[in-house]
């Protein structure tokens, strides 16, 4: 199957000069949607994966497949004030301002193998400072970041350098 | 397995006086989160569903992974501004204010058989305002409307008495 031609690119969302690789024609359609997660899940189906952390809010719908698809549990990386209880949190700079992400105190256990997962890979921040936030709190093993789509001129490959990164489509 | 067992009630979230239930436990588990979404895949097994439809955000994580379940598609209902390419939108009241939903016009393919589903039927004015998108602008089939949890004393199911609904579990 040609997962490609499921993704549509519509051009200056969410900004004016940003095109935009929008993955909604690949969810809504069935057997795009399974081909998506199986090619992902084989890749793991040897290493035994824990926990799937989706980053809000595309990320949850790839982590939370792939979790059932592997038999993982999935954990949700979310935007300030979104999670309920004690969390973690960790602010990072975008090319204008910030952002904040948290992830809750009690996501993992000690010694769980983790994936992470995002819809696209574009200049890397937010899933570098979803790096730092697990890093920084927790001693669990990041197996690997997957992707659905990474923009390759963006280089946000470089900000993942000492993990394994894995893209299924390239843009 | 008592799936009641991993839900946390976090009282005073996301505003003083309400105790907000919490199924981030749940999907951190890796067995809890097959059992969840199996009890919800074992319902429509028989009945054929092309498009699990999820409410942002934390429906998107039981849409995904339930579509995947059964080999159907997902579409997503987002907040304003969300969704790339051309929407529709549907505003509707909350207790104080008002908020917007948007679905993609072309998120369904006519005669499509589908399910909506989100984490928790509360006061259903968010899901009533799905149902009324969905109606107002597809020719699809609603077979169901699903949720993880239901706050009975809300009475949200008498916003969608017309539509079968069904949540797994009551408080």
């Amino acid at each position: 199957m040609n997962l490609e031609s499921y993704i549509r690119s519509t051009p200056d969302f969410p900004k004016p000069g940003i095109i935009f690789r929008d993955f909604t024609p690949m969810l809504a359609n069935g057997p795009a949607f399974q081909e998506m997660i199986d090619r992902l899940k084989a890749r793991h189906q040897d290493t035994p994966i824990d926990v799937v952390v989706g980053i809000e809010a595309r990320g949850f719908i790839l982590a939370a497949a792939l979790a059932y698809a592997l038999g993982a549990g999935t954990v949700l990386v979310r935007k300030e004030g979104k999670l309920p209880h004690a969390t973690h949190r960790q602010e990072y700079l975008l090319e204008y301002g910030s952002n904040v992400l948290e992830i809750q105190q009690d996501a993992f256990q000690d010694g769980q193998r983790i994936l992470i997962i995002d819809d696209v890979l574009a200049t890397g921040g937010t899933v570098a400072a979803t790096v730092e936030i697990i890093r920084a709190h927790f001693d669990v093993e990041i197996r690997e970041i997957d992707f659905l789509m990474e923009l390759d001129d963006l280089k946000g490959r470089e900000k993942l350098a000492d993990l394994p990164v894995h893209s299924v489509l390239h843009y």
